[in-house]
């Protein structure tokens, strides 16, 4: 079907390729692209951006011993297909499948897993600055970054280096106007100056209207300096704050025009400074629906494409924890004026659009700068309001800092509300949420929950919204469960006993609840009384029933979707400790020390005795252990 | 002897002084640095350059409701001294007294308790927002931020915000050319190139003569884009690079004139833009021998003052293991050349000048940059370098997610040297090193150690820099020991056990292992006979040594200078329930789950129980718990 993805074995068989042949290229992996949209969930609109840059590139640079970053990297779909993964690609997302990031045990060509953006000018610098230290300066180093990740504070951290370094280094702005969402902020506003400027459009006759307008010899000379400036940032921009930084800007250039790239890639190539080239893609180019709608065509549902029109495969399932999160959100910020919600450029994976819809004042859009949402929500905190930062798990790993000083230290009462916490699934390592737990109860003043499903959900945001402490609540990205029955009032530090069991308890912290009362029911069904706690509280810890299980109860199984090393079982052993009791009729259920693959969140959770077969063994174990002892 | 100072209840009184009159506050309140310095080590050169700024902000503001946030905060004397704390202020650093920092429980005119550097102008533009929402448009907000902590990341996050809500905010960029070291990078260049516009230095001329030679209506037109580009960028700067961001940008003015700052602050206070004005200042101004070395004078060590010149009145102390690990670093450099070394402009605070100095093309200061310089050092490792990141514990919290993807993910040896690790004295809470333990352990691939003493700091540097996945060692900012007879080889995972007690051990995670020694020789003399372990490895630890311990010996007491919540005993307790053992024996020495005031370190430890006599109190206490249950 495809005539030339099958023959490139390497970038390098790009290199003989006319301008032409490479067009067909693209449009052989485009169609590729199409194709697998009809099979699963993937990254797709960002991909169709990149696809002629990517050619472009490898077909002026050889990546084998040449540097190449595509920052946060869920554009590498075309750079997977023209480096020696076209046979497998199909397996994509899949489990023992390529991942869906870069992959450095996949190809010489990926030299970092990367999923959090912006740390590609970074890692480009030290892999310049080790080349030029270990006598490879003839080594080229290029990051690919789009403008959604370019606002992160460690792309501006690590451009003042590198200037300050004056580092023969290419940083590619890949500008598509798009993070997830349309990108906000000064910069967004400023790359949408350069776009228009004259070097792109050719109004060089409104330039030199300008020009023709400025009084050269007039008098006071303030005013004429204002008047120049203000001509200058009209008409004759060039990127001059980079060039500020000390970057050499060029562009903005045609993203889709392959001459034209390979053109300035040459161009570029060997200027011995930083440079930063500005290349203009559109989200979604070659796929007119996706091209029209890159927020839906970030990561689609299942479509198949019926003359020309994506039909969706599969109806919405079951409301996800997000939708949750997302609902009791609108009810609080209803209630209550002081409620404000802050997100990292996710607003479309937090689903938070008819918050942002019917609150457009309350609602906040940082962009992707995880640190500053933390601290700016700290501040409208102490100005009496109370936010809700609403990031996945992962990526609040980014305001660790932040989180100790600005809000923990302060005790100010800011909830985070982390969101696909646990085991993600396709998205692999980079995205899995595993140390929540773990980084969030060691800061004083933190209460840490996790609700045990939707019903805890609504009660915690209801409980972090009037405590006076510093809240924290984490959800995975699974379907909700929601448990009838009556159900025990919310308490701080308090746990929920749906059942306390004669021969051992499940304590379980977070949606693996569900899991767990499947698994003692299967163990009742044995014959074993096994109890089931829902923990709800990480920290502070409920002591009574710890020691209640402990003394009273036979073994003590904690289930997790979070690390084992100091997270929520450490805890209990922790109380446990302090309150001497003996600790060797409690096991552990959580991610291990490793990181964990991508595949769908079931497989992975299964794989690590973390649902409900594996739990009912775990405690058929821990049976088998107590009569060993006695 | 002060005429003014003691009058000042409140900075409400400024107002009605004049110019001239502050004037003579501004001496006093220099008189009072000088003389403070004779009595202890503070911040001292970049609290002589801000008196004038904070005088003319407190005559200008009412901060009891416009907002102030001093950026990083060891530049407050002047502030506190004008806010109703004079009479109090010879207690500052030291216990119980004021603290170096702000702090809002001291004053209403404090608002956050911050150290950290970079996040003022979040949490300014978060207290402008509350205000908006809550109907206190009419307050001010005004951050102060160094030209140090101006490139850390979050300030750009901030300011892209800023710019993009259009906020009425006021960001004051004190620009005294130095961070602690002089500054780095692409930004301090442009700053340099700010302070020599001809709006400052009145060079119009010049402007004028550069203008006069534009070729204004030349072809071709590229040519002329250029030449009046690099005409503004000569002359006309006037801070684009902030204007392009969307911040009205104003300055530089003098930042010692009163009148002049006066004016503008006035000027500005009611633009509704976001605005930002440059006030070029002198660290250590007005006392000439700290103006003249602003890097000694950052935080000097006690000195008296003898017809200007300074005289110190301590002799150096004992190596403190900053020194040690500096050698220990020139050692491996001198021996190795991948090795490299990168600081966060820590090059004073971490005594790395010999080794910037030695090996000028391996030494890295990327400014107050902690999260870029992770990214950055990943890259380097990745070319085949092998990097040592020299960052203080608690600034090394800022690269909490660039540990995770950059290093620990990729399974990179790059080696982190935690200095400052544990409680630092009479910084405070924003200062102590106590989470280090429990973020680093739980990455997978990293391993984490604790040495002992100076011996253990060499032998794992070495260790690590010969291992194969990434490494890190923490050490405290205390006084070298070095223990003298055989010692132990290093081996991956393996504790050294300096005795083994029959009564029970002590397994000692770091330097606190001199007071384990002493305690175990207290009680030796009482009849008691407990055995001392040095952990080295937080991860992995040691289990046959743990295991050991709990079957052969009798209690176990782990002693470390870090949080419990998570950290190294946690790990012994979860290492005991994997193993099966009995924990009741166990108890934990560490910090609680408490912020820790400031004061001297070993006033702190002591009050933990963190020292030789707390340490023999608990094993005390242990044996008559072991009697009590025999």
């Amino acid at each position: 079907m495809h005539k030339w993805l099958p023959q490139i074995q390497s970038a390098l068989d790009l290199k003989a390729l006319s301008a032409s042949e490479l067009g067909e290229v693209a449009d052989e992996v485009r169609n590729v692209l199409c194709n697998l949209l009809s099979t699963r969930s993937a990254h797709f609109a960002s991909n169709l951006g990149v696809v002629e840059l990517c050619l472009a590139l490898h077909s002026v640079f050889d990546f084998r011993t040449d540097r190449l970053i595509w920052d946060t990297g869920h554009q590498i779909y075309p750079h997977k297909l023209v480096t020696g993964r076209y046979g497998e690609f199909s397996t994509i997302r899949t489990r023992h499948g390529l991942m869906g990031y870069p992959n450095p045990q996949e190809s010489e060509y990926d030299l970092f897993m990367t999923g959090h953006a912006g740390c590609s000018v970074s890692t480009v610098l030290g892999l310049r600055s080790g080349d030029d230290l270990l006598g490879h300066s003839e080594r080229h180093a290029v990051a690919v970054i789009g403008d959604g990740a370019f606002p992160s504070g460690i792309v501006f951290e690590a451009m003042n280096n590198a200037a300050g370094l004056k580092k023969r280094l290419l940083v590619i702005l890949n500008d598509n106007k798009m993070s997830i969402c349309p990108r906000v902020g000064g910069m967004a506003h400023y790359l949408d100056k350069l776009r228009t400027n004259p070097f792109y459009t050719g109004m060089k006759h409104e330039v030199q209207r300008i020009l023709n307008n400025v009084p050269l010899f007039g008098d006071p000379m303030e005013r004429f300096f204002a008047q120049l400036k203000e001509a200058v940032k009209a008409g004759l921009h060039g990127g001059m704050l980079f060039e500020d930084l000390g970057f050499r800007y060029i562009g903005p250039i045609d993203g889709h025009n392959l001459p034209i790239l390979r053109k300035y890639l040459e161009m570029v190539k060997n200027l011995d400074d930083p440079v930063i080239l500005h290349v203009v893609t559109e989200k979604g180019h070659g796929y007119q629906p996706a091209a029209a709608d890159p927020v839906f065509f970030h990561t689609p549902p299942v479509f198949e494409d019926q003359c020309g029109q994506p039909i969706p495969k599969k109806s919405a399932s079951q409301a996800a924890y997000t939708n949750v999160a997302r609902d009791a959100i609108l009810r609080q910020m209803r209630c209550d004026a002081k409620v404000t919600v802050l997100t990292a450029a996710m607003c479309q994976g937090n689903k938070l659009e008819p918050v942002r819809d019917e609150f457009e004042d309350r609602f906040f859009d940082v962009g992707i700068c995880e640190s500053h949402a933390v601290a700016f929500a700290a501040g409208q905190c102490k100005a009496g309001l109370r936010p809700i930062v609403d990031i996945y798990s992962t990526f609040l790993q980014r305001s660790y800092d932040q989180i100790f000083q600005e809000v923990a230290l302060q005790n100010l009462p800011v909830t985070f509300m982390l969101d696909r916490a646990g085991l993600t699934g396709p998205d692999g390592p980079t995205h899995h949420g595993v140390f929540d737990l773990a980084y969030m109860r060691v800061f004083p003043n933190m209460v840490v929950m996790a609700p045990g499903d939707a019903h805890d959900l609504d009660l915690m945001l209801d409980f972090a919204l009037r405590h006076t402490s510093p809240c924290s609540l984490r959800y995975p990205k699974a379907s909700a469960e929601r448990f009838s029955g009556k159900r025990a009032e919310l308490k701080l530090g308090r746990a929920e006993v749906f059942s306390f069991g004669r021969d051992g308890n499940i304590l379980c912290a977070g949606t693996l609840l569900a899991d767990a009362l499947a698994a003692a029911e299967t163990l009742r069904e044995e014959g074993v009384d096994v109890g089931v706690i829902n923990a709800r509280f990480v920290k502070p810890l409920d002591r009574e029933i710890i020691d209640r299980a402990l003394t009273e109860g036979g073994f003590l199984l904690t289930v997790e979707e979070g690390c084992l090393m100091g997270g929520f079982g450490s805890a209990v052993l922790e109380t446990a400790s302090e309150l001497h009791l003996d600790t060797t009729r409690i096991r552990r259920l959580g991610i291990p020390d490793e990181f964990i693959e991508h595949g769908e969140r079931g497989e992975l959770l299964a794989d690590l005795q973390l649902d409900a077969p594996g739990i009912a063994t775990a405690c058929r174990e821990l049976m088998l252990r107590e009569e060993l002892v006695s």
